[in-house]
């Protein structure tokens, strides 16, 4: 039987899952990234290295965030969180959030290892995703 | 050293992988929910629920397919394919795809458990995302 998750529940996965993926519109289109995150009140705060995605986000701010955890064929829940990018762009604030995100990921996705080769490049964007509302399924 | 993947590397990844996340536009907004499907003759085919997902593709049909591998922070690809959703109404043909997936998915994922419920009913719908272009990354 597949059920609703309630706001704590869908929340709680967004918290702790480890890889998520973003969606925005890029060009007219859906684009999706697999990103690493930290959930932080209400906001999915990310990192990423400057391109299509994040000039289209810039234009385009609606986003969305999907995690999922897959047990098996009865048991998984999966999670859509909706928002707006805002990128963060106060020096002493991007440190602090880069340092969290590293702190959470020592073995990296493919953002964050792109990242690391680029240092403290002012290519690295810092950015949250305000989120406004959350949806969620899960089964078993 | 983060390189592009060619057509035939992106293709591979999209023929193996066993789930993939399949974004579309819904109210404006970016959507992303996970698919297992099959992929043939460049298009990717799959199935679903009807619902929120369904009603937006067949109002504005452009969709994308993300799927990753990821091994390690150093060993990752990650593929992202882009095209136009149809639906197929064809009675034998639905059977026919849905008879493949069901086949190459013996494990389940929500999409399909849900479908699995339901059984043989008309809210199942089955679609092709017809691929127009993919694009893919890869470390090591």
């Amino acid at each position: 039987m597949i059920t609703t998750l309630n706001d704590d529940q869908a929340y709680e996965l967004l918290k702790t899952a480890q890889v998520g993926r973003l969606g925005c519109i890029v060009n007219g289109e859906p684009y999706i990234t697999p990103i690493n995150y930290k959930l932080e009140d209400n906001c999915i705060y990310s990192h990423s290295l400057a391109g299509l995605k994040i000039i289209a986000l810039r234009k385009n701010p609606r986003a969305c965030i999907q995690v999922d955890e897959i047990e098996s064929d009865l048991r998984w829940s999966s999670v859509l969180g909706f928002g707006k990018f805002e990128e963060i762009t106060q020096p002493s604030e991007r440190r602090n959030i880069l340092s969290q995100l590293l702190k959470r990921f020592p073995m990296l996705t493919p953002v964050e290892s792109a990242i690391a080769e680029d240092g403290s490049s002012p290519e690295v964007i810092v950015f949250r995703i305000r989120l406004e509302r959350v949806t969620g399924r899960a089964e078993g």
